[in-house]
C-alpha cells in the first residue's frame, strides 16, 4: 500500500488533469486512445457506467459497478477484471487524478476479431477503458440557478426492443439530434418520447414531474438511473407519494414541476418545457426540497465510500 | 504527381496490412487511434462510408462519396476535407496499402467540446479518419460456396424515427444482438424485423427475396446499399422484373430464393433461412445469375475508377 501511495504521489503531475486505465494499462487521459479498428468504436459495442466523487467520497460505488457487470454480461462481456479489481482501479484513477470532485467512467469494449477468426462478436477479447477526469456537470452553473428548459423533440428514443436502455450505451444519436432539435428551439435539452408518446429520459438523465404533489417517473424507455434510484430512496424518506408508471407527454408538459437527475449534476429542476413557463420560472418548491435533502445528506456521506 | 509517387513507394513497406489518414494525418492503420473522449466513440456520434476495390478499381467510387456527404450533412458535420480532396485520399491509401483488393472506409466524427465550452455537438469540431485495408468479405469462402444460412431474431432493428438507417452509422446493437442469436440458433447471420414484422436488413447487408421470378427488396428501414442499387440496374439490364416495397417476414422465409448483398461481398445467396432449406440447399438460379453478371461487368470495369 506505501509503495502503491508512493507510486501515486510521483505519477500525480503527469496525470493531473486525468487519468486512465486502458486494456490493463495506467496512463495520462490524452494517451489513452482506442484503435479506429475495434469494434467499441466501430459498431459501438461497449457498455459502460459512471460513478461521480464529490469532496473525496464515491456515491454508490459499489451500486454502480453492480449495474456495470449487468451490462457487460448482457452484452456477453466478459474483461479479464474481476469487480474487485474494478473498484481498485476507479480509487486509483481519483487519486492519480489528484480531484477531491471527479467524474469517474468505467468502460469494457469488445477489440475486432483476430485475422482468419470469424467475423462475429464472439470471436472478440473484450477489455476495460476506464478514466477519472474533474467533476463535469449536466448542466451549467447558469442553468442550475435558473433551472433548465426543456423540449419536446420530434426524433423518438431507441426503444427497448431494438437496445435495451437498462444497459447503459452510447448509442446517443437519437439523444445527440434532440440535442440539436433543443437547440434549435432555444431550449437547453430534448426530452425523447416513445413512439406510444411517453416520456422516457434526456441526453444523460432520467426524469421527474410534480403532479398535485405526487412524484412521478416513467417507468421505462430509460436507464434505471442510480440518481433516480436516490431520489425514490429520498421520497420514501420525506413523506413524498411516488409514482413509477408512464407518463404521457401530455401529463408531463403540464405538471406543477419538472425535474431532470444524473450522476452528473444531481437533481436539476427545470423552468421551461416546450416554452410553457412552470411555477413562474424559478425551480418549484418540492424539486428544490429534493434537490437540498440530496446534497446535505450526500455532505453527510449518505451511501459514500471514501477515497483511499 | 511524381514526388507523391515517389514518397508513397518510399511508405508502402511500413503501410502494407493497412493505411489510415486520422484528422489530417498519414499513418500506418495499426497508428489510428481515437481518444477515448471523443464523442465520435463516446456517442458514437460518427457517420462513414464504405468502398470497395477490386482488381485495382473502385467500385461506384463517387456514389460512396456522394452518399458520405449526405450522411455527414444529415447529422450536421464538416470536416475540412471537401469531396475532391476525400476522393484523392481514398486514392493514396490505397496505394500506400499496395492493395489491389481493398476495402476503404471513410468515417467522419465528432471531437469533444473545448474545456469550458457548452457541452453541445454543435459545439465539437468534426475529423475524418479513413483507411484501405486488403479486402473483407462479410462471408467466408465457405459460406460464398454453401450460401448463408439466416434466420429471424427477435431483436428488432433501430426504427427510422429513432436514428434514419440511411445514414450509415455504428449504432450496431440491434445488429450485434442479432449476430449473438444467429449463433445460438446455429444460423451465419440475422436479419431483422422492424416492430410492424417487415424486414429490414441484416449486420452489413440488405436483403431481397424472389417470388415467382420476380426480385423483391424492402423499401425502407434499412440503408439505401449501394450493391443494392447496383442490382436494381441488373433487374433492368436483365428483364428481371423489380419490386421495392414493404416485404413481410411472411413473405420473406417462404420466398422461393433470398440474397443478402454489400459492398463487402457482393451478392451473396441465402440456402437457409430459420431452419427452412431454399432450393434444395444450393444457391438459386436467379440469385446466380445476379451473381455471376455482378462480377462479370465489375471485370469489366462497370461502375469503375482505376486506382493511379
Ligand atoms: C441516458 C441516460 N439516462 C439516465 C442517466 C442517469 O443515470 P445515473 O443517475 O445512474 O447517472 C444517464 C447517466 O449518464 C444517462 O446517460
Ligand atoms: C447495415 C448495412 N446495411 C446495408 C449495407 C450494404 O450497403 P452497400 O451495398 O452500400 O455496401 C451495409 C454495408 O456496410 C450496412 O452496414
Amino acid at each position: 500500500m506505501d509503495a502503491m501511495t508512493d507510486e501515486i504521489a510521483t505519477l500525480r503531475g503527469r496525470y493531473a488533469g486525468g487519468a486512465a486505465y486502458l486494456d490493463g494499462e495506467f496512463m495520462p487521459l490524452a494517451e489513452a486512445k482506442i484503435p479506429v479498428t475495434h469494434w467499441g468504436y466501430r459498431r459501438s459495442d461497449v457498455t459502460y457506467d459512471v460513478v461521480g466523487v464529490r469532496d473525496g467520497r464515491f456515491f454508490r460505488l459499489d451500486d454502480h459497478i453492480r449495474r456495470f457487470r449487468n451490462s457487460m454480461t448482457a452484452l456477453h462481456m466478459e474483461p479479464p477484471e474481476g469487480d474487485a479489481e474494478i473498484r481498485d482501479i476507479l480509487m486509483k484513477l481519483v487519486l492519480m487524478a489528484d480531484v477531491r470532485d471527479a467524474y469517474v467512467s468505467m468502460e469494457c469494449l469488445r477489440a475486432s476479431p483476430a485475422p482468419g477468426a470469424l467475423r462475429h462478436p464472439a470471436s472478440c477479447r473484450s477489455y476495460l477503458s476506464c478514466s477519472a477526469v474533474p467533476w463535469i456537470s449536466v448542466v451549467s452553473p447558469e442553468m442550475e440557478v435558473r433551472g433548465m428548459h426543456l423540449m419536446i423533440p420530434k426524433v423518438k428514443r431507441i426503444p427497448p426492443s431494438s437496445f435495451d436502455p437498462r444497459v447503459k450505451n452510447f448509442h446517443w444519436g437519437d439523444l445527440t439530434e434532440g440535442m440539436f432539435e433543443a437547440k434549435e428551439a432555444g431550449a437547453d435539452f430534448a426530452v425523447l418520447t416513445d413512439e406510444t408518446g411517453n416520456v422516457t429520459e434526456g441526453p444523460g438523465f432520467n426524469v421527474f414531474c410534480i403532479v398535485n404533489g405526487r412524484v412521478i417517473t416513467p417507468a421505462r424507455g430509460g436507464l434505471d438511473g442510480i440518481t433516480r434510484l436516490s431520489v425514490f430512496e429520498l421520497c420514501e424518506e420525506l413523506g413524498l407519494p411516488l409514482e413509477i408508471r408512464d407518463v404521457t407527454v401530455e401529463e408531463f408538459v403540464n405538471a406543477d414541476e419538472i425535474f431532470a437527475c444524473t450522476t452528473a449534476g444531481g437533481i436539476m429542476p427545470a423552468t421551461r418545457i416546450d416554452g410553457r413557463i412552470l411555477g413562474n420560472d424559478v425551480p418549484g418548491p418540492i424539486s428544490m426540497q429534493l434537490k437540498e435533502t440530496f446534497w446535505q445528506k450526500r455532505a453527510e456521506g449518505w451511501h459514500g465510500t471514501e477515497v483511499l
